[in-house]
């Protein structure tokens, strides 16, 4: 009786490693439909490609698979995946909202992007730079008249943020400003990234520019901005200006 | 005596069972040693406060340890922390080596910053546009007078990264560029994250355009560049110009 009674104990104990052992395999099994969270970077120049089959109406792909950029359209372009295209990709995927903070916006095939987005019921934002909305070949005016909204400063700096936020769960920054000229000219680059930390603390700073860039609270004329980029070497002291600085909760790994 | 057998077996499985379970734990305790991974993200205008403190040679404040920035300075400004200082701080971090991807870099602060870092025999590299680089207040010479490399382009569009990279660890990147007027006027962000394969893409991009600003195909006269940001809308078919993106490998979670 004690004989088999060991054996028992003996034959649980073995099962209960095993069990023990094989448990985190069975759990990972489970859940092996996870998602892998997106982390991109684009750089650019961007080669010339054609965009158009991404601009189709929304049912040819679904959400989170490449539409097929066909070799039949005859524009003359390579059909091939480019930066812009990633970016626009990543852009059309918004299904609830998009939210751009923008300093210059004159890329027609960005615009299109957008205004599409709009079309299909996603709610987007825009905050932008009030001297740069105005110039000349701007998409500001095109958003606005297909009804998006749209704010901008009034303030002594620029607006200078280049961010996309995607369905408050994908960020998109980087030193691209989104125009054609940088976009096929300049040396740029683009972060994207699913990411709950970044992604909440920029959609923070949207919020609070959203608020500050009221409406009801413009004035006819702005004031007179100070050229942009290398400007004198004048350090100023005071300002009254607001620093706003966060440290993410960060992930760990062996000290080397 | 077969008794005696299960019962080392089932002792043996028993220990086993725990080994397996307590080794993972043990393990972390020995790593427990482990640093947090620097996630950061800081958001301009910068207030303006007293940066001299972080200036001060090596020595008196350990790496990784925020040096105390005293009361007792005369200066009037404030000695609290803001979005600059922490940039600052980002690369006086550097040990080993700091490459610098500047569109435009007129800050004193930042300039001597990294002369600094030059005279402690960290290995400075800079590559800007040729345009900026020559503008009134631009630190560049200063920089170049120091001793520390610096290449620029000859192209038609615009070098307009802004980052840096620390110690081949940090990367620092963002929309800002490097000068006064964007410190202290402009909404600005700049994202600090110690994240391997990010660095790794953004260092191989610095390589690229280091070996191909080399100094020996300089011409005289640079060719004229177009207008910055938001230029006419033409689209320009062509041009030669590559793209270059990547998908970085990425952490995973449980699908919502």
């Amino acid at each position: 009786m004690k004989r088999l009674r060991w054996q028992v104990a003996a034959a649980a104990a073995v099962g209960l490693a095993l069990a023990l052992e094989v448990l985190p395999w069975v759990l990972r099994w489970l859940r092996s439909g996870r998602r892998r969270l997106r982390r991109e970077v684009l750089f650019f120049p961007s080669q010339v490609t054609c965009t158009e089959a991404l601009l189709r109406a929304r049912g040819e792909a679904p959400a989170g698979e490449q539409a097929a950029l066909p070799d039949c359209c005859l524009c003359g372009l390579p059909h091939g995946e480019s930066s812009l295209s990633r970016l626009m990709r990543a852009l059309l995927a918004a299904r609830v909202s998009l939210e751009l903070c923008l300093f210059a916006f004159s890329s027609p095939q960005l615009g299109r992007a957008v205004r599409l987005l709009h079309q299909r019921g996603v709610r987007v934002r825009v905050v932008t730079d009030c001297d740069y909305m105005a110039l000349n070949g701007s998409q500001i005016g095109l958003l606005r008249k297909a009804g998006i909204q749209v704010r901008h400063d009034q303030d002594l700096g620029y607006m200078h943020h280049k961010f996309a936020v995607v369905d408050r769960r994908v960020l998109i920054t980087g030193s691209l400003n989104w125009t054609t000229q940088a976009i096929q000219n300049n040396r740029e680059n683009v972060l994207i990234m699913e990411d709950d930390e970044y992604v909440r603390l920029f959609l923070e700073e949207f919020e609070r520019i959203w608020e500050e860039f009221d409406p009801t609270k413009y004035t006819f004329f702005p004031q007179k901005k100070k050229s942009h980029s290398c400007a004198p070497l004048v350090s100023r002291a005071g300002g009254g200006s607001l620093s706003w600085y966060r440290t993410l909760g960060t992930s760990s790994r062996n000290q080397t």
